[in-house]
């Protein structure tokens, strides 16, 4: 069937058009997975993410991170880590052992010195000032890029800075295997981005795996996890989209908002900038129109 | 139907037995599992939670711990924390605001402090010798309470010291929803004890509880959540256990060990020893002979 990805965001876009070249060049599935997301990471025009990320109620940035091998169920997770460069490649670094899989602060920090991950002083001039004049902005958006390989194997990836202004040590759903990523070759992956607490109380990426598992295709799954949770907590989450990708390689997305971009590729066609429209319930494929009305990231 | 309790291991027994005078003092279900969790917690004998846990490789103590309320779905968690007396106590305060509610290392910390929980130096002179002497423990043993109360609400919490030797900052399954616990008063309760990073790659927690929600009363739940794990991992975990109470005030417990002894209770009955007999794949009562022969906490 060939390789099969999605990534949450339109800030995504620019790099998912390059995996075509990245294939043609035989990067694994968890180097593309990296590269996707590493570029969001490094771009500080995206404040929800890596470098530029907004800061916490200290001025601090911390980041959060994920990666699983859907394979082996293998995962690694960090959390509230400080002036890490590229967190997602902490975080799969730590899939290889069988204990000490997520560290968390300090420890996950040494870990990534001790082991030769680049530093970065992560808080930008304009994060800092976004800050200082606690300009209201919604930043909960994490990136999320689920794929899938040749062989059939899959794998999921997931970055973050966090909800502005939060607590610090406050840890949202993107490092909590089950929550903000979960992934098993032999059903699908899925993962999710939004408030994490919202996210984390209907452990929302397992629950749509869990529909698949049932049968549903992906794009099902999403809507019966997203619409069960809420009819179960009466509505009150008000962000929450999730994306999924299944064994057979079908897509879904499915949001809480009105535009929840989201992009899909496949080896034989390029890159393309979906939308999940929240009042239609339904995926577009989006237009220069719908690029042109699109404020977010 | 009338309250109903389940805990883990033996060292949850003795507390359990008063649980029948603090239901004729009108406790409520959460103050019921916090004064349950907390006397295992200031035990210095019990070298896996609390106060006298064995340290991680740097000689220090770090603890996990949640709580999560079955109406609301609500949850508290904290991650990493040093020097905290009581973590069960700041976990299930968190769970009353919307965000925030998992706090990690030392953000989690400071919470604790500014909001007046007691600190206390958690490494006691003898889980000090055992560290500086390497002695082998295996030492992963969490204190986990899920209870029903008279109106049929239904909570859970836990708590540990996690992994003996564990990396700096290493999280375990304990505070991290899903995994460690997971409850809906609506379906049942479920949480976990065992080595954490084989318990959330298969999200164990929501995986019992979601058997519940198909039906499955808490024992084959448990049952099966393990056992399919098992089966797709290809038998490597050596530890794991889980207990479930479902909606319907059936309790269940599930293990890889010969002996993973749980404590049961309702109004009408004392507080009962269980076991779950790993090679005959079965629940017993123990006797004053399980009792001589079992040498864990």
């Amino acid at each position: 069937m060939g390789y099969k990805l999605i990534s949450t965001w339109k800030m995504s876009y620019h790099k998912m058009g390059e995996v075509k070249r990245m294939l043609k060049k035989k990067y694994s599935l968890q180097e593309i997975i990296e590269t996707v997301i590493t570029d969001v990471e490094n771009n500080p025009d995206f404040h929800s993410v890596g470098f530029g990320g907004l800061p916490n109620r200290e001025g601090v940035v911390e980041l959060d991170a994920g990666y699983m091998d859907g394979d082996s169920l293998a995962f690694g997770a960090i959390s509230a880590v400080r002036n890490i460069k590229n967190p997602i490649l902490v975080a799969s670094s730590l899939i290889k052992d069988r204990t000490n899989n997520y560290l968390t602060g300090k420890g996950a920090e040494k870990y990534a010195k001790e082991n030769g991950f680049k530093t970065r002083k992560m808080l930008t001039k304009k994060a800092q000032e976004k800050y200082l004049n606690k300009v209201k902005e919604e930043s909960h958006d994490t990136v999320c890029v689920i794929g899938k390989d040749l062989n059939g194997s899959m794998a999921v990836g997931v970055s973050t800075s966090g909800l502005f202004m939060k607590h610090p040590g406050r840890v949202g759903d993107s490092p909590i295997i089950g929550s903000g990523f979960y992934c098993d070759s032999q059903i699908g992956g899925a993962a999710a981005t939004g408030v994490g607490e919202d996210i984390m109380r209907g452990c929302l990426s397992i629950s749509v795996v869990n529909y698949m598992k049932q049968g549903l295709d992906a794009q099902k799954a999403c809507e019966r996890a997203l619409f069960t949770y809420l009819e179960r907590v009466n509505n009150k989450p008000d962000e929450i989209s999730l994306i999924a990708l299944d064994k057979d390689g079908n897509y879904g997305g499915c949001s809480t908002l009105e535009d929840f971009p989201f992009v899909v590729l496949d080896e034989n066609n390029e890159a393309k900038l979906m939308a999940y429209k929240g009042k239609e319930k339904r995926v577009i494929e989006t237009d220069d129109q719908w690029l042109a009305n699109y404020k977010g990231d």
